[in-house]
């Protein structure tokens, strides 16, 4: 059955219907022209939109759309994530061909809405459009106390660098799931498949790091740890190095470090993009606290190098010696 | 020039220069993993999202860049409008194709900021992705008092429906730009044309009804009367009748169906989309009030109908008589 004739309210009701959730503080949702929700003295509202284009973020041979609906939602939630803030409501804007089977609307959907529920997001609003390109955009609006948010800006030299999980693995998912199409979900990279397709925002710690004041910056790695550290240093007028002995990678890294028997894992690591992890600095002093919350948050933290005053990146490998990265990170233009 | 190479975050921050405009209640705009904007105790935020897909909506052959940067921002704005809110907020979404020419960037943003300018609204945020289609998305949030907000749902038997301006003119517009292209801004009807590519949100319309607390119900009419106005009735539970008779049309409009000679006219102005006038319910009794009311902007305000308690929308034209519409309105699917 396709999309044709059902009509766009119709459509976006389809969202409403299956989320089911309501908020306290959302007084209207999908079904007028706007979303209304109630503001509190003190908060700050965090927004934020990203955009899922096919042929430019997935290629629909490997990508089902329940993931593709979980990944859109995730990689907006991540940012709010990486201000420290608590996500609450969002908005989607759908482009879909005109030849756009039902089943794959409903794929899209339970994926959104699976994803909603684990984030504790509720939906406030959507549109939909035809296009020759299938393309899901999420709007996220998020909250946290003013004073608590963290920004790319407050890096100070000494700080150390922090990174939740194991970056690379997304873009070592990303060369499999092109080589092997969607049989590398079952192949011997496989969580990194996996890692690509679906990323989980990191609220919980972004949240805890912000609410115990331990992160001085914060960026979420959506293009790769040296564009999104950069992105930090120019901020925050400082520059970083990096340690490569120090760099956490998955077992599956490991096994294709291995096999590869070159550097390619570093540039997987240092600039694949979409892992959709956390990267901070903190100042060294909290060293002890940042352990302790790892072990609370069941989650992998590793310093992987430090804030420096001179200005720019310096990534170093064995025996101290500096290496070249291929390019810095994802970029679209 | 092309934006190969210009990077990702210089291309955004292009918008940033631009509209040097700040608002006291943001705290943090393009710049960073989100916008940071402060709440206030006892107001509502009012969000949306919308989208102008190359092919779609908009045909590159006669749409000038800086009038589409002018129209994505209005057509979310005017969501806005339809609910009584004041817009304070946007975040930009771009997908552009890799030989996107600088210029056309140029002229996009100067269309963003000129129309930003003139509603007051000051970006937040904005992302960039690489397409084979030219896609603009605008997210808007503004705020109104939480009483003061005006839904789709609270029209009542016997309340009378107007609409703002001469609906469509857009239609009309976009049928002479199709046969005519760039022409038809210089043609027999521009005003069409021009209306079709530069639609102005009513904000001060809907904050006006809004804050006398004289509109029972409004949308904005983005596609056509017929089926706005459906959407009007459904959420309230509630049927209308239109008159033709007091229908108010433009002069091009009155030229058109001279020289058409038959009913087609009606269909434009009934079912054409893209209008973004007003299209709302009021108490009888106000009547005056409507009427002082559009004094006081300088707008056209004309009573059009009446909400009946039989579901349905009837159209009556000359002698009563009642007529047909070939279609409701503007449907993707």
């Amino acid at each position: 059955m396709l999309l044709k004739g059902l009509g766009e309210d119709r459509i976006i009701e389809g969202l409403k219907k299956r989320s089911g959730k309501r908020h306290p503080r959302l007084v209207m949702g999908i079904g007028d022209d706007t979303s209304v929700t109630r503001q509190k003295a003190g908060l700050v509202t965090l927004a934020t939109v990203d955009t899922l284009i096919e042929g430019t973020h997935f290629d629909p041979k490997y990508t089902p759309p329940y993931l593709l609906g979980r990944k859109a939602l995730s990689i907006s939630v991540s940012d709010i994530a990486a201000m420290g803030g608590q996500p609450l409501f969002f908005l989607v804007s759908l482009a879909l061909p005109e030849k756009t089977e039902k089943r794959f609307l409903d794929e899209l959907y339970r994926g959104i809405n699976d994803a909603a529920g684990e984030y504790d997001v509720v939906i406030a609003g959507g549109n939909i459009a035809r296009s020759v390109l299938t393309a899901v955009s999420t709007t996220v609006f998020g909250e946290a106390k003013e004073k608590e948010v963290v920004y790319r800006s407050g890096a100070r030299e000494g700080d150390i660098i922090y990174v939740t999980g194991t970056p690379g693995d997304s873009a070592l998912g990303l060369k499999v799931l092109r080589n092997h199409g969607a049989r590398a979900l079952k192949g011997r990279f496989r969580k990194a498949a996996w890692k690509h397709l679906d990323p989980r925002a990191r609220i919980d710690a972004g949240r805890a790091l912000a609410r115990r004041g331990l992160a001085s910056a914060m960026i979420d790695i959506s293009d790769g740890v040296a564009l999104d550290l950069t992105r930090i240093c120019k901020s925050s007028g400082k520059g970083a190095i990096i340690e490569l002995e120090d760099f956490p990678i998955s077992d599956e890294m490991k096994k294709y470090r291995e096999a590869a028997k070159d550097s390619s894992w570093i540039d997987l690591a240092l600039s694949g993009g979409e892992d959709y992890e956390l990267l901070f600095t903190s100042p060294e002093p909290d060293r002890n606290k940042i352990a302790s919350l790892a072990k609370t948050l069941g989650l992998r933290i590793t310093a992987i190098g430090r804030i420096t005053d001179k200005k720019g990146l310096k990534v170093l490998g064995k025996d101290k010696r500096l290496y070249r990265l291929k390019k810095a990170g994802f970029e679209h233009f």
